[in-house]
């Protein structure tokens, strides 16, 4: 019998009703608002009753740098909760929501996979709680003000030439990158150059997943940049007035999100900025209330280390006041043998010694996380074909590197496959031996911290950037900016700007081609290479094949 | 004491659960899919179950043509659901979802007013259960679809000068009206004109709303006619293979939303479309629904009886099979007053002549209702300032026309203010004088439907439109569309297309400027003058004053 897929498992889930998953974490029924009988935001009120709790302990999972032979950061997330759920530990997992577009460019949405998955999948991919629909509102209601305000005599004197504040639409649709608006005549305002990038890419979107709550985010909001006058002073989304209307249209948004595992153990799901040109982290609101709901909090960055993890430090926790307890970094015997220079239709064959040149990647992001004072413990997520031998490279190389390795089977098993990982995990997080620090301080020169990143995590030789960008760096530090940490817009397949360029690479150039200021978010954007904000959909979008099948059930997007 | 305002009356609403609503209807909770506490929508396995039941009466309110006196039409429909429940019948409303986008243009939006309302008022007014935004999404995907199609080969050789398949926002944004798409070179597609609706303009939302099921709904989906080829042949949205994916977005949108009235009642809203360019009534699905659960359905449709009974009557009973009991037409002394020749400055003043003057308009659309083979009652909304001979002066002139007219007092009182006029609307509806027929028949020439209209309905003269118009609607009929209903896109303001000819004119031109085809709605539109399918905001937008105040309530929407 052919192994059931990964929407077959989702399918047999028993779910429990939301509001007994959130009895687990004491969320009492009338603070839970529910969507539908399986998922729920918990309202403000509740987490404002928990500030004088003690926090749980905190441990992120990040991975190497992605390859197609796939890592399972999300799956080993899911099964890690599990896992210290099932050994007796009262815990819980942040993750992020899925962008509903790119569902129907190519198959794919899940969140976890195997017998490590959070349910219901298909609302996940979908609507899910309305949070990405309330931030392209929100966002496109700020666009619209902005040429309104031009349309009724630019009081602001607004330069139409640098309006940077562009639309978004969740929807994978090159045909908005770049468009020119307000044609067809007086009543329809003065014709612009514009565009619309994917939700994800919003500020608005980075911003819900940053601020404390409600009040914090309407301040952030209002300090977006959004266009510059004619004397090319900046103009604020405040300045616009659509601080207040946007704050509306997102406090449905904040509120965190309550799954569950295909194991009945809690999920919060909230939020999902972009791992590049953002910090791809789930939202503050959902890691610091799970912190007080459950002793372990198991939470996930975007893409590898080099991006996700750096970021979650040195953006996410650093502005949160948050610090993880332990580390937990995905590896594949499969990725190490492609890191390794084994094609991905060779995989199949075992290969140590490729195991062993690949494990350079692995061990690189080791030492990199060990650098911002946290213990790490490498995770192993096995797959059918891995040998004893290939997994026992993987193990004696992080040995050597002063780490430990365990081979984590919660795709096949679940829970039952993760408790050496837990355990070890749970021993790890209660040691105390974390000694959280950032890689750089606030009062660093931008162009400093942007070398900082790039000497200490990705290992580059020279950091190239023209005078202009240096000197707007210099203008954003004069403007009382310069106290932000930086994120960095790479590609994800490398340490370097070369995504070709596996395994462990050192002393290449690193050119920074553009910088952007976000400016309510609270960081500066270093972009290094091509980043692609409005994704196209392929020759045969996985969109044509979806559709409810004569049991009403979603075909095609999984 | 100065009276309180909607939004106090609203919020000091002693809202019950929403699964007790159900249970007033006989829907188990199971079949309640819960949106917080206060909204759910009702499963479609449960829809499925009542199809052998026996149908409710159907009670339709539409109004006189609206002046800026304000008539009160949703506030009728609410308080009369109000006063039926209160005599001790099992009575349910039904009415349309509110647009997202406008709220933020003026002040406005409430769902009834005084002691008639549908509350969760702020829920109905921002993104309620998310159906708009799916609609949007639905719209959008197909619109990326056809684009994508043209950029990867264009094996359909549509011709992207005759893509008629607009993209839609629910936000009042000229600057999209008209725009350039796939600017910036090779990589963004091939530039062409576009532009953006409003979403509740889009063929979807009436789609959404007079679909019989899901499988219904794909199938219209699937004819919307989205271009044209190089040979002039139509492309259909199932030719780009989008009707399916677009089908799974709006799953949960097809379900009907229950709320509850101030008194506790229940409401399904549910739809909304364009009540010019679409038929603006809420959704078949939830009007069958209500039908099979309560024993009298109240619900309304759009603009004045002209506009919005005469779509009511001729596309969705014709569509759905559906055949109102009695209709109520509502009337304000202070509109009568309007259509008399009194500025709205002086409506305070007793004036009985002019009210005698105004009553033409009345006359004529009672007259019209009737012509649909229907019993008819004028509902007279009482404002404080009416005198007794005022309301006398309506009374005999309903009276004479063959009708009676009944003062309610539900904006000041509730139900209380209701109890003769629900008296008589059941007596009415349960007498079986109702008689119901379309204005026209299916194999009536297109052209011919729209003079039967223009004639029956509006008393104009000539019909005017240009041989292009003609040969378009000839085309349409030799395609096989000549038995589609039409739709007219029209002024509100007044029988005729000029909007400041109040009262009852006659013998006036009405030109034809235009023709559309919605071939998945199943209408034809003629469009009599400009209509504007994408609002602008005004110089100062109600968006700069909405805000949360400190007790987390919102301020400035209403």
């Amino acid at each position: 019998m052919a192994p059931k897929t990964d929407i077959e498992i989702a399918r047999a889930a028993k779910k429990r009703p939301i509001q007994e998953i959130g009895e687990t974490l004491g969320i009492p029924g009338e603070h839970l608002l529910p969507y539908g009988h399986d998922k729920a935001k918990v309202g403000q009120d509740f987490i404002d009753s928990l500030a004088d709790r003690p926090n749980g302990k905190l441990i992120l999972v990040t991975a190497i740098n992605p390859t197609p032979a796939g890592e399972g950061k999300t799956t080993t997330t899911v099964g890690l909760g599990d896992g210290l759920n099932a050994i007796g530990k009262k815990a819980c997992i942040c993750i992020r929501e899925a962008s509903l577009g790119p569902n129907f460019g190519m198959k794919g949405g899940a969140a976890g996979g195997g017998y490590a998955q959070v349910v219901p999948m298909e609302d996940m991919n979908l609507h899910f709680t309305g949070d990405f629909h309330a931030i392209t509102s929100a966002h496109n209601l700020l666009a619209a003000m902005i040429d309104n305000h031009v349309y009724w005599g630019n009081e602001e004197d607004i330069d139409v030439r640098r309006v940077s504040w562009r639309r978004v639409m969740d929807m994978n649709d090159r045909a908005l990158r770049q468009i020119t608006a307000s044609l067809g005549g007086v009543a329809n305002g003065f014709p612009r150059e514009a565009g619309f990038d994917i939700t994800v890419a919003s500020e608005v979107m980075a911003i819900l997943c940053l601020a404390r709550d409600l009040a914090d985010l309407q301040e952030r909001l209002g300090a977006m940049i959004v266009a510059y006058r004619r004397d090319k002073t900046p103009v604020f989304a405040r300045d616009i007035k659509a601080d207040g209307a946007m704050t509306v249209l997102l406090k449905d948004a904040m509120q965190p999100n309550l799954v569950q595992t295909l194991e009945n153990n809690p999920a919060f799901v909230h939020g999902g900025p972009f791992a590049n040109i953002a910090h791809g982290c789930n939202s503050v609101i959902a890691t610091k209330t799970a912190l007080k709901l459950a002793d372990y909090v198991v939470t996930e960055a975007g893409f590898g280390a080099d991006l996700g993890a750096e970021k979650f430090m040195n953006i996410k926790c650093r502005k949160a006041g948050l610090a993880p307890d332990c580390v937990v970094v995905v590896a594949t015997v499969r990725a190490m043998k492609m890191n390794g220079g084994v094609a991905k239709a060779d995989l199949g064959a075992e290969n140590v010694e490729a195991v062993k040149a690949g494990c350079a990647n692995l061990g690189r992001h080791i030492a990199n996380v060990k650098s911002f004072g946290v213990p790490v413990v490498v995770g192993i997520n096995h797959f059918a074909g891995d040998t004893e031998a290939e997994i026992d490279a993987v193990r004696e190389f992080v040995a050597a590197e002063g780490a430990e390795a365990i081979l984590c089977r919660h795709w096949a098993d679940g829970s039952a496959g993760m408790t050496e990982m837990a355990t070890r995990v749970a021993e790890i997080a209660d040691g105390g031996s974390a000694d959280f620090r950032t890689l750089y301080p606030d009062d660093m020169d931008l162009f400093e911290k942007i070398e900082t990143v790039a000497h200490k995590i990705y290992r580059a030789g020279a950091v190239v950037a023209d005078s202009k960008i240096r000197a707007q760096l210099k203008d954003w530090e004069a403007q009382g900016y310069g106290n932000l940490p930086v994120c960095m817009a790479k590609t994800q397949y490398s340490f370097s700007t070369d995504p070709t360029a596996r395994g462990a690479p050192t002393g290449f150039d690193l050119p920074i081609r553009e910088v952007r200021l976000s400016a309510g978010a609270g960081f500066v954007v270093a972009i290094c290479g091509e980043i692609m904000t409005m994704p196209g959909l392929p020759k045969v979008p996985s969109a044509e094949v979806i559709r409810l099948n004569d049991d009403g059930q979603i075909e095609g997007l999984f």
